[in-house]
């Protein structure tokens, strides 16, 4: 039997169906024995963690904790969480369980310098609060490379896309507008596309871009079958400061 | 907030993925927070249902039993359970924890005499091991409800085509077979069918048969929404004999 993965998902939760979806998909199972097991928290009342981190509304903190504690008590192994914003709060998780934690970030990080190990400039679509805190910028820092964004009424448009996902509306509207939003950072010099937002996926694909686009989620998934199968060491338990 | 759900699932896991969608599907949520709270145990490693009921296997009975009290450790207040034929092992599951518990055995049963009140013969597509169990047929018989099942050589394809199913395969072949099978049912003077396996519905739809069809997963999403929102009193703690 693999390890049991403990997975915190409700932000929102049609990117933890995705996961779900997806990771069923890659196990190539030949039964039900065959499946990982995978314990979901699918909590769509964790505070909104864009509010929270503009000073807006309460800590998304607590609830993650105690989410992680309960995913511990029902078995887990280890803890994943399927939304890139969310791990600002990762040392709340982390200090709430003994258990190994993925990072979303790093693990999509790493994944970005396999597909391009001379990389540059990195193009994030990721979340206003996602990079004031700095996720991304921190973990590519030590690996030189230039992290390029959405500013201004671009990030602005690219919220509303957001919120528009969480809505339930991926439609043809939706997609050519988060379609002319990547193209911003590839003409601003993106070599490589980080889809750091688990709503972008659901209407972004590689074949909408010119420059090669790592998703988030799909990163999280492969990892999530290696670490469950043991095919990898599960990483140690240290946080990495946001720079 | 709504009460949250514990799905006891991964039997198999598409047809728990099959049922966390359609939630967020129905659940007409136009934010995150408007969603519910699910918490998913997707445990593929729950012994097969159909070889302990006929005595090749250990009992699912006390993993069901773990599965449940971490459902309640992690804040379910309610449990549902997606696999008609692991019903057989309710009792385990209500020995071991304090919440009710929402039988889709029951609320099937309750959903095909709204349909039809005056029914007189219900034909059932479910496992050998459902039917050896009398789940469906005990829940009938006080209505004074005949219930029609395949036999012989039509439940062994029945059961092959579940287990391809399983495996990923819900292609037009395994289609024309189960809507093949619905149609004998259907020809011995089913006046509804019931969609007694949550494999079932993967592979045929209302369009395919000359009969209303009853889809066990579809009721459960709907009484599972209803209960979760406090919109129907939650079942009462008993526990239905077999007769």
């Amino acid at each position: 039997m693999s390890r049991a993965v403990g997975v915190l998902g409700g932000m929102g939760p049609e990117a933890t169906l995705d996961f779900f979806a997806k990771v069923l998909r890659r196990a190539g199972a030949g039964s039900d024995q065959e499946h990982l097991r995978l314990l979901i928290d699918n909590n769509p009342g964790v505070p909104d963690r864009n509010a929270a981190l503009s000073g807006r509304g309460e800590s998304p903190g607590p609830v993650l904790a105690q989410m992680a504690r309960g995913l511990q008590a029902s078995g887990a192994d280890f803890l994943v969480m399927v939304c890139n914003t969310a791990h600002a709060f990762e040392d709340d998780i982390l200090n709430a369980t003994s258990l190994p934690f993925v990072s979303l970030i790093e693990e999509t990080r790493d994944a970005v310098l396999r597909e391009r190990p001379a990389l540059r400039r990195v193009g994030l679509l990721a979340t206003n609060a996602c990079l004031d805190a700095g996720l991304y910028q921190s973990a590519f820092a030590p690996h030189d490379v230039r992290t390029l964004t959405l500013e201004g009424a671009s990030l602005e448009r690219f919220m509303e896309l957001l919120y528009r996902i969480k809505a339930g509306n991926t439609g043809p509207d939706v997609r050519a507008e988060m379609r002319s939003l990547a193209l911003e950072l590839v003409d601003a010099g993106a070599e490589v596309l980080v889809a750091g937002c688990t709503e972008v996926p659901l209407v972004l694909g590689a074949q909408d871009v010119p420059a090669p686009l790592v998703n988030s989620t799909d990163v999280l998934v492969e990892r999530t079958l290696q670490y469950a199968r043991g095919l990898a060491p599960l990483p140690e338990r240290s946080v990495e400061t946001p720079a």
